[in-house]
């Protein structure tokens, strides 16, 4: 079946007699010392390119065989970040493996999980979303309802507010540092629209959102934020939602944090005052020092971090190394990411990948040579609005030791001589 | 656990003794009418908010109970669309159910599938990329060589050439028609910085690219494209590729027909001429009304398909219904998308849904109102180069009765009284 005409091979065989100098940069090896098998090894079958690996010998697994598709076995390892042995699974966390994926856009099967009451299995045709309270016309909506009007897609970011905590241990890989962070394409209707169709009156100040989770999970929402960008979202990166996501419907609050953006969406409730439902008091609030309350924390302050080199990771060579992560900003757009090399004594401006959306994770990376030496490497994001994100020290400067949520803090990596990288403020 | 406080409910309540009317463009139910469920049901349990479904009663499943999440069983029809009784599935082709999907992003696990010999289970750590001919230093690299260049990611679609074939029948469904094409985000390894690390000789002007599968499928690539756009991709839409997207390498040629992008790549061999491989002569060559040879079809023009309301949905009554697709151009940027809905007579401009990517899917919408009456629907792209997707009769007469390839025709879906959707071109 091969179409490896007797040139080709010729040719790949007189290439491996050449006289081969490594390259300086990478390299890849040369191929006289690389190739392994023995030439005589391309010979055993008529049809067969030189050297051919088992896998060529005998036909592969036939198409369709995963009527929906699986990852490698090989990659069996890739999975979502679980704690070990808590107490219950039902108000808890599963983060990305932030340190293994690429690019900006999260896999549906590993996007991070937070759940207050378990993972409710929700029936799409039973499902319905209630709008009600400071409206003209209270309304209850099917799915195929919210499905016929004008949609919208647009790439965001989501975040837990607790990514990490102030506490020790922080852990020792990106994943577990900042995994409960991940980025999709969501696809939805504005909730503006839905708003308005419901007619808003006079004193409309929030819309407390409730979820058909066994928590009946409740966030209150500025009705500034619901008039903006603010989506009733049904697909993420293309199919419909996951049920650890909110299936059959999720709010979307792009850049405000994770809990907010209401699961299995059941109830909006059109108000003049927030709730001060337990997910706004007794958590996702914070004790400042002065022993006051930070309360009603909507937005993820701009952050980064390098994923690679990352923790748990090895450096096997000194050399050349890509120094790449992603960095995001509730505000809107990453303006500039810098990254030192030398323990923060200097920092260069590192490239981004375009295109750079709002509210969405943007990737960016470094050349940098690794002299084999000990080094500490960081970055640290700069938003539109010319935010910085701070040191851990400069935030617990202003925060306090209570403070819980809402650390984004710069994280380093220290990497040893022997090129393994840990957390260098574990 | 609920958060609903008492004056939630009592406005709840309230709001559905409200006299209520439905509203002018899609509605959702009045609230008095719909919600179902008694009123007494609300109090059943003290911390339940009124008329909880069944989901809310227990608890849902544990966090992290799937460690790779997969879709709601609830949305367990929407898979790939794999064809019944064929002879045999080693060379065959799997498509995505694009009818059933939002926004430009193709999950994984729904990615189109062909293939030419099955597909082979490639362990990374034995896989070579052999980089030979035209080059002053042939090259082997390792998965963690290849991982060490500067990485790039991009969002492009890939497409295979036969999507659809000229001949009938066409089929039912949007996947059916075009199915054989999906988007992604890539990342990967410049292909023009890994040809200048082996250093180009003169007279390079292919680059022949070989897989790992039993079909040992064998494409040449102009050296004008390997030294523009072309990357060596490891990893879609984030995670490393799927097996049957080319696991651990494929060749990603943006905008080139989909088997160039040769996958489980293990040989680049840089040549003065093209290799004349069977799948550039026996296959993806198609003949011509004067007898000649159309071969080298390398770029996917510009086209278009409207997948909601699409064949085989049904509009469920008259009014609202917006009309949405994908428009995409192996040539560049999409630049228009027009829609028809009275079978080709008028056109309006449809809106594009930002942000706009070279070579990548774009998604279109319309806002229409049925009025109930028969109607066919249909979209046309306009790249950046100013190219209008053609007619099928169009095609046709440049093309003849025996091209199989490159049908970029417009398809129309007839829309009957009854809002059932069927092909109009079947």
């Amino acid at each position: 079946m091969t179409q490896s005409t007797d040139a080709d091979r010729d040719s790949a065989l007189k290439s491996r007699r050449r006289l081969l100098r490594d390259t300086g940069m990478i390299g890849g090896a040369a191929v006289a010392g690389a190739l392994g098998a023995s030439e005589a090894g391309a010979a055993d079958t008529d049809n067969l390119p030189p050297n051919a690996p088992e896998w060529m010998k005998t036909p592969g697994d036939p198409m369709g065989s995963q009527p929906y598709g699986t990852p490698s076995p090989f990659e069996k390892n890739v999975v979502k970040n679980i704690p070990k042995n808590l107490k219950q699974y039902l108000s808890a966390s599963a983060r990305t493996p932030l340190q293994d994926l690429d690019g900006i856009i999260t896999p549906n099967g590993l996007f991070y999980e937070r759940h207050h009451g378990g993972v409710p299995s929700v029936d799409p045709a039973q499902h319905r979303l209630m709008l009600h309270g400071l409206v003209d016309r209270p309304l209850i909506f099917t799915m195929d309802d919210l499905r016929r009007f004008p949609s919208q897609s647009r790439i965001h970011f989501l975040e837990c507010s607790g990514n990490p905590a102030y506490t020790k241990p922080f852990g020792k890989t990106a994943s577990d540092l900042v995994g409960l962070l991940s980025c999709a394409e969501w696809t939805g209707v504005s909730l503006k629209l839905v708003l308005q169709e419901a007619g808003l009156q006079a004193g409309a100040k929030w819309v407390v959102a409730e979820g058909a989770d066994a928590a009946a999970l409740t966030r209150s929402i500025p009705i500034e934020k619901c008039l903006d960008d603010a989506m009733l979202a049904y697909s993420q990166n293309g199919e419909r939602l996951r049920p650890q996501q909110g299936y059959p419907l999720r709010l979307l609050l792009p850049g405000f944090e994770g809990n907010m953006n209401v699961k299995w969406l059941r109830r909006l409730h059109v108000t003049a005052e927030p709730a001060y439902s337990r997910e706004e008091t007794s958590k996702y609030t914070d004790l400042m020092p002065d022993g006051t309350s930070r309360e009603f924390t909507f937005y993820m302050e701009a952050k980064s971090i390098i994923t690679k080199p990352s923790g748990g990771q090895r450096l096997t060579t000194p050399g050349f190394h890509e120094i790449t992560g992603i960095a995001w900003s509730g505000h809107g757009k990453i303006k500039r990411v810098d990254v030192s090399v030398d323990d923060g004594k200097s920092w260069q401006e590192a490239q981004l990948q375009e295109p750079i959306l709002t509210r969405a994770l943007t990737r960016f990376r470094l050349p940098w040579h690794w002299d084999g030496q000990p080094a500490v490497i960081q970055s640290r994001a700069i938003d539109e609005t010319g935010y910085v994100q701070p040191t851990l020290a400069e935030l617990l400067g202003v925060r306090g030791e209570n403070s819980f949520y809402h650390n984004n803090a710069i994280w380093p990596w220290r990497i040893a001589s022997d090129g393994e990288v840990t957390n260098a403020a574990a």
